[in-house]
């Protein structure tokens, strides 16, 4: 299979996924603004006509995209990774929280952040949304350590939303609960594999960008 | 089963799901500027932290919530309605066709003209994502009648979203496929009674509002 991903965007949970699962991909990196391939500059939008990522390749070659949806084709695809609950009421739970850090959190609050073009009063009304946001997942983690009883692909998109806090003004300061999950998981050997792999590959973006 | 929902939301996907499966539920309706049920003032909050519709709870007393969610437990709990594929891929392109018109339509597109502390700068912002959003379905619906080849809980919530068109400035008139396809949808049996209920409620709660 192949994972079109660019570095430290929202398709790192999909590695994160995979890192779980024990499953091998080629991985090809896109570049955020010409929207090609590193290697062989081959254009994103000839294959997902939004040009986003993640887009997934299988092996038999139906091209996947949207995160919450290829983040469940691998649960399915690796049912020995136990990446998402089984039951009726956990898989409705598993999507609960898939579409709640799909919509409230990486789109409502943190998608204007990198979005060359939205203008600052873009950015302060997220920051205004932000609040809600992170109090309703901070008062679950009070009770529980992942979000649907145990690890799930619903955590590592979670993990990959909270990491971006780093490049932006969205602090988890005021969110002890929060806080602790993000910095538990980002030690977890999937995560913290998913990062070394992409954190030099982010850095090398920022300076290619930066010459450019 | 209690279906928590304000006329014309996004809740009104639920119904129209409903409606094809030929379910029986109690409508709850919420008033959205006080979040209390309008027959007994019972507080959303106290049932859904997020204070959002949809909200479904079951016979079994599970608390459901995020749209995208309940849908495919709908589509789940009544399968010989056949509101979504059942094999891997049909699965994957219904999530994906959840996810987009969950984030890239409704939260992305429409959401900020129903936000009232939504500066019109957001609102400017919105419409310029409108076009690559729309765009998108259209040349999807250039091939294909419905999202995932038969009607599917996606058509359910892309209706729903397409009908908000007549409350916001986002036209259908470039897009002569999902025009066609919305006036087609809103035709549809249990699309047309769903707008038929909540149609006066919205009516009845322009003029609760303007007269508060």
């Amino acid at each position: 299979m192949d994972l079109y991903f660019m570095p430290l965007a929202c398709s790192l949970a999909t590695r994160i996924a995979l890192n779980e699962a024990g499953a091998s991909a080629r991985y090809v990196e896109i570049d955020p603004l010409t929207k090609r391939t590193l290697d062989d500059s081959e254009d994103l939008f000839a294959v997902n006509p939004l040009g986003l990522v993640p887009t997934l390749r299988t092996d038999e070659g139906d091209v996947l995209t949207e995160n919450a949806s290829i983040l469940q084709w691998v649960a399915e695809r690796f049912p020995d990774a136990r990446l998402a609950p089984k039951d009726t009421i956990g898989a409705a739970r598993l999507r609960q929280w898939l579409c709640f850090v799909g919509t409230e959190l990486h789109k409502g609050v943190f998608n204007p952040f990198f979005d060359r073009r939205a203008p600052e009063s873009v950015k302060t009304y997220a920051l205004d949304k932000a609040k809600a946001a992170l109090a309703h997942v901070e008062a679950h983690l009070a009770k529980e350590s992942y979000l649907t009883g145990e690890f799930s692909v619903a955590d590592a998109y979670l993990v990959t939303v909270l990491h971006w806090t780093l490049a932006t003004p969205i602090r988890l300061d005021d969110w002890p609960n929060l806080k602790a999950y993000f910095e538990r998981l980002r030690e977890r050997p999937s995560v913290a594999r998913a990062l070394d792999v992409e954190r030099p590959l982010y850095v090398k973006e920022l300076a290619r960008h930066k010459s450019a």
